[in-house]
């Protein structure tokens, strides 16, 4: 399960992500102004614009794959400053999520989980799951959908949850 | 492992959210408005407001538990207006999801979810808890810390995930 809600998940939320991208890039052309005043958008005056909004939600599912199966990763400079170098970080983060498998994240529960700045403290490998990865991956992808939505583009619900799996 | 993320942890980040009213009530206070006008705040003008936002953030919890366990949920009526109120709101779906153990969980992958607007199809437990009740949690809690933000109060990253169950 943790497969599924931390690389699948993950993946189609990105993908959904590339998806409020779209109907930005869109609505800038159509209101003829340049993408990038987007990229640099925020909420309040000390919030990080959208553009950091998105490399940390892609470092939150790229690292915390990482952390939870040992895999290495690709590493990202934070340089991205228009929609072609923005998609590509996403891409970059779908396309090493995909190189992981259900087996990859076997014994995930009993890794321990640090940072530098826990200062020697750690989470188990399902806490941090729980209560970090998770929560953080969707604070920052909701924030850059509300910048989005605060700057007048037309997103709803159904862009953010994207298809969902349902049966009949 | 769903008992923690779907329970321990929403009552956490619902316990957050109460700290978020708090210091939204104070700055209300120092800045002298009423604090209702957050509750009827917004980020574009077909965005529901903090308080439905709020509500919402309540019933995927709510619903939630009561989708995957089966244990009758409390009722309401979504007429919340003030400070006392919302609190209440939140309190008493606390209170619910703190009735309910991780026995009570048993077995809710298998279980089929479902709701009029789905029209027939249906999505199966697990599917549900990743792909509809936690991106809507989140969503929604995020989303009131981004009205509360985006009006002047003083929240970071530390009141949204609370505490860290570290070890060392």
């Amino acid at each position: 399960m943790t497969y599924e809600m931390t690389n699948v998940q993950c993946i189609n939320i990105l993908t959904n992500l590339l998806g409020f991208l779209d109907k930005a890039a869109a609505y800038a052309d159509h209101k003829k102004f340049d993408f990038e005043v987007l990229m640099q958008s925020r909420l309040a005056p000390d919030q990080f614009p959208l553009a950091r909004q998105i490399q940390i939600a892609c470092d939150t599912a790229k690292l915390g794959a990482f952390r939870l199966t040992g895999k290495e990763a690709p590493s990202h400079a934070d340089t991205e400053k228009t929609l072609p170098e923005i998609r590509q970080r996403i891409e970059s983060t779908v396309n090493y999520l995909k190189t992981l498998s259900a087996k990859d994240y076997e014994g995930f529960a009993s890794r321990k989980i640090t940072q530098p700045r826990w200062e020697g403290k750690y989470l188990m490998g399902d806490d941090y799951m729980i209560h970090h990865l998770i929560p953080n991956f969707y604070f920052h992808i909701t924030t850059a959908y509300a910048i989005l939505r605060h700057n007048g583009v037309d997103l709803g619900k159904g862009d953010f949850l994207g298809t969902l799996p349902f049966k009949k």
